[in-house]
């Protein structure tokens, strides 16, 4: 089974476009796991447990792992995933750009050591710099186009051929460098009009939406933009709205997590 | 000590140009280390010490520490060069490219975790996926600008403003981003041209120059076009020509090793 085809039948089955990001930052844990030596690998395990069923995909951010020395927790969190959850895509948030033997390395840390099916990766150094990764066939891309932080603007908001850089990384991806279907992309929600533009260059080509949630995008106006013909197309990431949501009374950390998974899948679902 | 006085001093002190690029691989390896638990680290140990005397700088390439699950060993490498040889700057290649909160913890893994001095990153994101590793004001960053691999054209020499797309990246790291002196450029020694381009956009800021050795650069016209004024201002990097130099009657490859970095420190500065 492909990247894609794995992808449409979690949209399908599981009826949602939300995708829960994982970036466990210790300082905002609750109470009861400070201080302890597994303490990211069990925060992961009880948010992966009590939104599973809301998700359409995992999306584990390795620096916040990589900043704690955490790899062999994301090692156990990946390998959770896949035997619990096997039919929900692991995205592994690594935005990783170098060529030829290097990107090589890469693609056996993401595919082999986390067992991810799809990495995120730049477009900066180009084709050479992704192909790599191409060569596992079950596995995919998905290619930084348009981020929605304030300096996203610096370099993809440049001007070529009278069109925005962002523009023409998404036409280069969905032309060429899509050849087997194993691509997608990284567009923001903050600029739906923007994605609008996106999704009318790519076809169906799958997008991971960052910017709902936390970072405060649109959900209505992200759907409408983003949405494919069958009302799917898109991993729509919330990370830290549903890491760190305040529990209620009666809640713990993990139910509150739940709590407003739904909630986002149901408010996405509602514009499908 | 910035991280730029520690490169010059460098440069003075050792009478060097070249920086060796760390990318472990194990199928590489001389027969004495394979199978060895500690391999990694037995092998850049014995690289750097054999190599220091002709080096300005050491690089490892995380990915090859990544994909073996080897962070560990990466770790006391660094420890090692740091204690050792702490007047050489210790450069993490690992072209990150993510921004605020994410881009932190990027930024505790380069500077904390491994203390490097400077970490390769991606300007595809813009100004804020940059900022929060210049908040380590004695630490840098070596922003990709023109790259030496084949797909490097995709992206970089697009047309902006009649200018391909790697000069603006040069100039907006030169003119807005390098406020306190903490920014320097990648560009491949592949394109001398292109270099001496560069040079003139960016005055005296370093350049790490990948793709001499293994990658067939020319020396003579890499310097040519790459020095300062005061023949400088470059990091010349060479990785596989130096770690997997052919032993030849009575030497190891430690001793292999030193003998190319010497003849390529030299082959450097005859030209500068």
């Amino acid at each position: 089974m492909t990247f894609i085809e794995k992808l449409n039948a979690a949209w399908t089955s599981r009826n949602s476009l939300l995708c829960v990001g994982l970036d466990p930052d210790l300082k905002k844990f609750p109470a009861e796991l400070q201080g302890k030596p597994d303490a990211i690998f069990e925060f992961c395990r009880a948010i992966i447990d009590a939104t599973a069923d809301a998700a359409c995909a995992f999306k584990p951010q390795i620096a916040y792992f990589a900043a704690l020395g955490a790899e062999e927790q994301l090692e156990r969190i990946c390998a959770y995933l896949r035997s619990q959850y096997p039919d929900i895509p692991l995205v592994l948030d690594a935005k990783r750009g170098d060529i030829g033997a290097t990107a090589e390395q890469y693609a056996r840390e993401a595919f082999e050591r986390y067992d991810a099916d799809v990495v995120t990766v730049s477009p900066y150094m180009g084709w050479d710099s992704v192909s790599p990764y191409l060569e596992w066939k079950d596995r995919g891309v998905i290619v930084l186009c348009r981020t929605s932080n304030a300096g996203g603007s610096d370099l993809q908001f440049l001007e070529v051929d009278g069109k925005p850089l962002y523009q023409h990384v998404a036409r280069l991806v969905a032309e060429k460098w899509n050849t087997n279907g194993q691509c997608g992309l990284v567009v923001g929600a903050t600029f739906p009009q923007e994605l609008a533009q996106v999704r009318a260059i790519i076809g169906d080509m799958p997008l991971l939406v960052p910017g709902v949630g936390a970072q405060g995008g649109d959900v209505q106006a992200t759907v409408n933009a983003g949405k494919t013909a069958s009302g799917t197309g898109m991993m729509i990431n919330s990370s830290r709205a549903i890491l760190y949501a305040k529990p209620e009374a009666g809640e713990d950390f993990a139910a509150a997590a739940r709590r407003v998974a739904i909630e986002t899948r149901d408010a996405i679902n509602r514009f499908r």
